[in-house]
């Protein structure tokens, strides 16, 4: 490319922004055509790769360091929902012509600081220009616990339906965050505004929850597009059906004010994407210190409803005990 | 998104083209978060990953499979060069909004046939929208040999520089696809222009180069932008300098006969990218063991100059003995 104004080339841009993070010895700062991750002892390593795109899975003005976290994190929700512990990751990024070094240089702090929180490292990267917008992909790796990985497929009939954390409040933080609603609509304060938008923006993995999830769950799953739909997905896989108590749904103190304010926006929390909880089954014998050891990791887990009945049809209970119909199961990215 | 015409959503596209794909157990043919690869006996994994974007590293009108083997043999050079066996790979797909199933299923059908071709299963992906252009990136990974990764650094004074193949071929190749030159001005018959044209179109990554390089390489790297700029980074890597003869530099028919009816072309051989062939380093005692284990591999492999001198500096003598000035070492994708 030519390189205009104060902007670097690729190979400096690697040496200046990319190489300080490739911390591990085999990502050989970079300066080799590929990583070496050394296993041992013998067992799987569990891979996963998703790729983010300016103005469809973030804004265009988003901060930089917000994106390198959402395009790491993304990935990081998919390793801890198969009770893997993320060792590393491949970074390809497009960036459009009119980048500069300074957005570079936050997103890469973004990076950093999450490497930083989850002792991770890069262990390579491609950096190419596009004439569209900024994309990234992220391909993250990690180790499972001694049972090999978690899997989606595993539901049980009669088991619990679990689910961490709070449901729908990045969905709510979208609205948001485009203009498509107003704090004050909803009732909220300038905190809870700030806490919906930063849950659309910075998904936070549940990684705490890996060992309890080891221990405890019989399947499990990230929530990325929307809780009924992914839990319509956990049923396919394991050719059951699940039915939920929306009222068990957990919801976080901003949501359910907007809630209370707009009640008809029960079914956008429970199928909006963006939630980064982690959906599990249990064994109704497990489930209670499935729960026990969630909350002993900081992280609320709750019981929503079973395992059971026809293949992949979920029910939803309606908080008035009538069952709620839903337009669509979830939001899909693509 | 909403679907038109006769194009499916992620979840049926997933099913229909990419699951096919996912031959190996742990992939679970994609309905799982993440994919689970099995290393045993312990031992290293190398990593790679490479982005191409549609306009830039390959043309708008390229055949939908010639774009999938462009993507993922770009990432197999890689691994061949550091003496690994690719075992499989993840794929990250950001499509535009005017894609239509018959190119994805083109498409699909080129990374079936590599899949079939080198031994490989598909372990994850994700399939996104973009508003800009069609981008695809590839994280390969594969198995090294006992001795671990090959590395870049290990080139040693007085050592042998060693390339496969057939240098420049994909540069010309370039020019004639772009219509930047025609091939009656190189003296060129139908079959020498396809020849080129598909030199830039479609990577031969040096797999049966790596029992060969594993035995007799002190250091290596694929050929991908341009063999003086890449011979650079190995002498930069390991602190040296190296001198080539152009005239050793191995160059097919094609090229020969565009270079004899355009001799200025010497220095867009020696530069250009794409070539996607092995640059080695050999010990003297054992470059003529390399060659002739490479020749029985079915590859040619030319001594074409040595390892010495200060340090990242490459100096490069022209066929008429004097030395030649290079006004840039490399093409850059970036």
């Amino acid at each position: 490319m030519s390189e205009g104004g104060n902007r670097c080339g690729e190979s400096e841009l690697i040496a200046r922004y990319f190489a300080p993070l490739a911390t591990a010895p085999g990502a050989r700062r970079l300066v080799d055509d590929a990583a070496s991750l050394k296993i041992e002892p013998p067992g799987d390593v569990v891979l996963t790769v998703d790729m983010v795109v300016a103005g469809i899975h973030f804004l265009d003005g988003d901060d930089a360091a917000c994106v390198a976290r959402k395009a790491l994190r993304v990935n990081l929700s998919d390793l801890a929902a198969k009770g893997a512990v993320p060792v590393g990751y491949l970074l390809a990024l497009a960036l459009p012509d009119d980048w500069t070094e300074e957005w570079l240089a936050t997103f890469c702090s973004g990076l950093a600081d999450d490497q930083m929180r989850f002792a991770l490292s890069l262990y390579g990267g491609d950096t190419v220009r596009t004439t569209g917008p900024l994309s990234v992909s992220v391909t993250a790796f990690g180790i499972p616990g001694k049972g090999g990985m978690l899997r989606r497929d595993g539901a049980q009939e009669g088991g619990r339906v679990l689910v961490s954390g709070t449901i729908g409040d990045a969905v709510l933080g979208l609205k948001l965050a485009t203009g498509e609603a107003r704090a004050a609509d909803w009732g909220l304060d300038g905190e809870e505004e700030a806490f919906l938008r930063d849950r659309y923006a910075c998904p936070r993995p549940r990684l705490p929850l890996v060992p309890a999830l080891r221990e405890h769950a019989a399947a499990a799953m990230d929530v990325s597009d929307g809780l009924i739909g992914d839990l319509e997905k956990m049923c396919a896989a394991a050719r059951l059906g699940a039915q939920i108590e929306a009222a068990r749904v957990p919801l976080s103190p901003a949501a359910r004010k907007a809630l209370a304010t707009e009640p008809a926006l029960l079914q956008e929390l429970l199928t909006g994407g963006d939630d980064y909880e982690i959906l599990a089954c249990a064994h109704p014998a497990k489930a209670a210190d499935f729960i026990e050891a969630a909350q002993a990791a900081g992280l609320a887990l709750h019981d929503i409803g079973s395992f059971g009945g026809p293949a992949s049809s979920v029910g939803v209970i309606a908080p008035d005990g009538g069952a709620m119909r839903l337009a669509r199961g979830s939001y899909s990215h693509f």
